[in-house]
């Protein structure tokens, strides 16, 4: 270990540790902790900390750590809030690298405790330390060099595969124990508490690189720095399947709502839009989580969605494929060659094709005869396999059949031993030899859900953001001029600031007298519209403030006379200031982009359906800017409406390409100015032809 | 007993017991059965019969059922198939009441097993006697004065307040296995096999009059009659909640969709549909199921959806306020005084608001108080205690805090000990006083999820079918008619057909010449729309056989001869027959109205809003005929695009009234008329004002 250390190989990696705040009083953190290094076999030193001992646990304790006379890695600091600092600063000069800050107190007991872990986070930098809390649970590293079991805790979780940060130490406590019940090993884990200095970011990046680490488990309540988390995630979750229960979706910070895009996005759409994004699986359970984590870490990834499954009784065989039908997998189409090794090796079951039902009296050689049939056609990609053990098959060789044909056959398989205990010993066998076995079959269904999630999201190709030619500078100048007035840019304006980022926006002018109105008229050309251009007036539709479809001279000079009465009835004394002229498009789809300002995740973008798909259905779909080539798809794939711009009932299919760009554009565009907090084009016009794709009206709100 | 005995107590209440194919075998069913009953402690008789041994298991053992000297009620039928008919008949001569044949071989065993339960099934009405089976686990009743565990599985239910139904042998033992874990008790359980005889239904009503059965659990895979399930079950249910897992989803026989109505059906949906109107819940996991069982069997309902949640650690109060918030249900808000109550007692306490965060030092005076103070607050409907415990906390002591307080108020509550065993003291002290434990606290929530929609439901006013008055006559000369001519009703007779049924439809006439039209025109009075009328032109729109809006008799004499010219240009040598002249109306929301049958459940009523919501968004709701006043309201209120109906925007509301009273009158016909296989009224229009409400097209497919 000369090679350089990474920093944080001092806090998981130490070859010493002091305990401050060790006590051998039973029922304290200090005494739990110190028992578990020690029972968890930790392969280095331990120094219990605590003036008032001599010894703990027949270990010579110290009263302070600059008395120890070895050097030391890593400090977990479990004494009272008021004594961290100057054990800290003890720490500091003793030369130790790593804290873990298990006192409470901090950030999160108000006003003075915010102050108080500002000062130990700049204590802690001063020194050149690296530090994982305050209010934490501790940290584990199971890996037999090292043996780190560093938490107050009652379980001593197994080693395995598995990353797991937990924001709570309360969550972090109840899922190391669901994990070491149902034999899932974790390679390391933290409890990150505040994480005043040591991130989630910092651990993703440490696991990056830690062979032992394939998968990752997070159990959050808030993104610390989002951009970094996705930029991060975006990347590891290719190598390192990483899964997410994020709490506090329904107590999530609340966003401007004032325009029609922040009105749609729920207030967690956010983590949602990030997560997918970055290629993150969100689950919505703990038992969820632990269900995917088993799946992943015991097995490989099934490269498709057609599943076999092989059962013994009738009645889980229809559980199970309505699961795999509902969850969007499908059951695999056996050749025929497979269903005729099945008949052979068991004459007596009852169903050759998927599921196969062996029936009740399916011994060992019967599940090993059907499996490996299965396991060898082409057509499937993973296999389920049900067992209601009968009284009078033995239980364990049909656990020893289902290993062997699985050695044989590399594909990815998951068992149900079902009316059994968690413990039994064939259930024990395979999870000991990484076959995962689930209570019930409706949990490998879901996690299989995730796992084909999780490989379409990793054939996705690697993000681009293009970067398109625009007039920044028009753009900057429209922004500049609308915060001297309000923040508002609508109308002419509006599309005008669309027009520099490269959005097509329907042939529009401004109209004050009708010598310009017939002079904008012949330029734009028929059918035109003519509109009320007054802020002060929000449904122009309701006041008679649209005329559309105009196509001679009379008919456009009467729209502006009626126009011009509509207005002073609506809005008596005001002065009208003329009418927006624009071309009328005809045909196509009416759709809807936004952007919305998420306080804690950024710009949202939003596409959708015009009309009632948005005001009613809300069908509608999120993404977060940046957008990737591949998320402006996905976004304009995923509304229900969909068919509508695909060339519905032999109608032509729209431009989708240019709806995508627009998007992309938007997200250039409040990329060069993230002062824009709001924005709205509803509607822009997808019609078959690139030509006559465009937006009519637009509606943007500026931070002033 | 001397009083009138069910058949059925035969079975279940036995104070006899034959056991033929009883067996000293170890792994055999004979003798794992025989093993149960005994061990099981069954208060009455049981006699083995097996002619080839004199004694099993320390009792007289008989060669056949005729040789037993004493009365017997029950016949448990283990004996291989070909033996079974001769038992029976042994059984019959004997006088035995009750059969339960475990032997498998029949219906499900193609063909002549088929022949055989049909002979088996008449054999036994021939004596007399009830059966449970072939095909079969087994029954248990666990009343005290009873003790039967008729099975060969290896789980001895506890005794609880559940009635339990498989279909499935397999699924039955591993569920049985299952709520045993977790430690709820059923008070009777039959694996009805086959169902030759004794079906789900008759079991149903058997428990109605059980007083030790309060909640019932069924796993189905097919209703063997719907029909009364359903009236049993809406009846039933509002007394004793029914929970069922109903697979075979996605197997589900496939149902005619040549209509509209019939390919927006999903296979599933008529279940969907029969459990929702009558008041079953549905789950879709066997856990899913228990938990809810759990919930009903343990605790009242509450009387409302508002949740209070106290916790001693932030993460879980947070992960748990997120599913309340998910799953429909809402946080209690609490009163100040309850507030101060939760301060004075836990000063340190970091969340006095909903979910009260008492922190890791709560201790069990700690919760009482607390616990007290959220129980005595009017706003709160049911209680959820979280326990995250703590090295140095008395877990026994905070149990027995959560019963002293559970117990002064009557308010349900819900724990969830977290990271601790299914087995540990405190688990077992809450359940075995009533107090449901549950390993996530998000099973919990679903639960309560669960019993809201009950208490919902329970709420609902009784059924109510209206009978209006029709003119049954002259739609019956309709059908009749379309019988002769190839089952299809289209154009005016189909609206003449809703018509006699007192659904509006516009005001039409047909013309097949000018001067009929001009007459027609003036009956109807302009607006006006014509249409080609030839059933041969499914798309009429597509090829200009449908001009809208015409105002003059010119206009229409126009438009005639257009029609004339585009039929001529489709249909080339066919011959034009005139045109449909309809009332044009103007306004109003187009909505559509359907029936499809499906094979399984009876006739599908639809009802869903025109347009893309029904070919795009497929937002529609269904329901099974007949229909109840409150179905017709709940159909025209669960589809999405509803506030387009309820006035949207300022609009107007539409005539909600009369869209559910046509709902009501299409019940009523195909009530009447069973051969009508499909129907669609698109659209129907819905206007504010009642006499503008109207169908305009009608398609009617009569089975021929």
């Amino acid at each position: 270990m000369s090679e350089a250390r990474n920093p944080l190989d001092y806090i998981f990696r130490p070859r010493s540790v002091a305990v401050v705040g060790a006590s051998p009083k039973k029922g304290t953190i200090g005494r739990e902790l110190l028992h578990n290094i020690i029972e968890g076999g930790f392969n280095g030193s331990v120094f219990p900390v605590n003036p008032n001992y001599p010894v703990i646990h027949s270990i010579k304790c110290y009263s302070k750590v600059g008395e120890i006379p070895d050097a030391v890695d890593l400090a977990i600091i479990i004494v009272p809030r008021d004594f961290v600092m100057g054990v800290v600063d003890d720490c500091g000069k003793k030369g130790v690298r790593g804290l873990v800050v298990i006192t409470a107190g901090f950030k999160e007991a108000g006003p003075k405790g915010v102050e108080l872990e500002k000062q130990l986070k700049e204590k802690v930098v001063g020194y050149g330390m690296r530090m994982i809390g305050p209010n934490c649970f501790g940290v584990v590293n199971t890996n037999p060099d090292i043996r780190l079991y560093a938490t107050f805790g009652k379980t001593q979780p197994l080693a395995g595969k598995i990353g797991f940060i937990s924001q709570s130490g309360a969550m972090g406590e109840s899922m190391l124990y669901h994990a070491q019940q149902i034999g899932l090993g974790i390679s390391q884990f933290a409890s990150i508490g505040n994480k005043a200095d040591v991130s989630g970011n910092d651990l993703l990046e440490y696991w990056r690189e830690d062979s032992q680490t394939e998968v990752i488990l997070m159990y959050l309540e808030n993104f610390g720095n989002p951009l970094k988390f996705t930029k991060i995630a975006r990347e590891l979750s290719r190598k390192k399947p990483m899964i997410v229960v994020k709490s506090g979706r329904t107590l999530a910070g609340s966003r401007a709502a004032v325009s029609h895009t922040g009105s749609l996005a729920g207030l967690d759409i956010g983590v949602d839009a990030l997560l997918e994004q970055a290629g993150v699986l969100r689950v919505s359970s703990v038992e969820e989580m632990f269900d995917l984590a088993t799946a992943f870490s015991l097995q490989t990834v099934p490269a498709g969605s057609k599943v076999a499954i092989v059962t013994n009784a009738g009645g889980p065989g229809i559980i199970t494929t309505d699961a795999v039908v509902q969850m969007g997998l499908s059951l695999a189409k056996f050749s025929d060659a497979t269903k005729e090794a099945i008949r052979t090796a068991v004459p007596e079951a009852a169903n050759l094709e998927n599921p196969v039902d062996l029936i009740a009296t399916a011994d060992a050689k019967a599940y090993g005869a059907a499996l490996a049939a299965v396991m060898a056609d082409p057509a499937v990609d993973s296999v389920i396999v049900l067992f209601v053990p009968p009284i009078n098959i033995d239980q364990m060789a049909v656990a020893q059949s289902i290993l062997e044909v699985h050695s044989r056959f590399k594909k990815p398989i998951y068992t149900s031993l079902m009316g059994v205990s968690e413990n039994s010993p064939p259930v024990s066998l395979l999870r000991d030899n990484s076959i995962p076995a689930y209570a019930f079959p409706e949990s490998i269904v879901k996690s299989l859900a995730g796992l084909e999630r999780y490989r379409v999201w990793s054939a996705r190709p690697e993000s681009v953001f293009p970067k398109f030619k625009v007039n920044r500078k028009a753009a900057g100048e429209l922004l500049e001029k609308a915060k001297t007035c309000g923040g508002k840019i609508l109308g002419l304006e509006a599309l005008e600031l669309l027009g520099a980022y490269g959005i097509p926006v329907v042939p529009s002018k401004m109209a004050g007298n009708p010598d310009e109105l017939l002079e904008a008229a012949v330029k734009i050309g028929f059918p035109l519209v003519l509109k009320i251009n007054d802020p002060k007036l929000v449904h122009k539709t309701e006041i008679g403030g649209v005329i559309a479809d105009l196509r001679t001279k009379e008919e456009v000079l009467d729209a502006y006379s009626k126009l011009q009465k509509s207005y002073e009835k609506a809005l008596p004394g005001g002065k009208f200031t003329g009418v927006l002229v624009q071309r009328m498009i005809k045909g196509g789809v009416e759709t809807v982009f936004g952007i919305t300002l998420d306080r804690s995740y950024g710009p949202l973008m939003m596409f959708g359906l015009g009309g009632v798909f948005v005001e009613v259905i809300k069908d509608v779909s999120f993404r977060l800017h940046p957008l990737s080539k591949t998320d402006a798809g996905e976004m304009v794939r995923s509304v229900k409406a969909f068919p509508l711009l695909s060339g519905f009932r032999g109608s032509k299919p729209v431009q989708i390409d240019k709806l995508e760009e627009v998007l992309l554009r938007l997200s250039q565009l409040v990329g060069d100015f993230p002062e824009i907090l709001e924005l709205d084009i509803n509607p822009f016009f997808a019609t078959p032809e690139a030509e006559n794709c465009a937006a009519v009206d637009c509606r943007i709100v500026v931070s002033v």
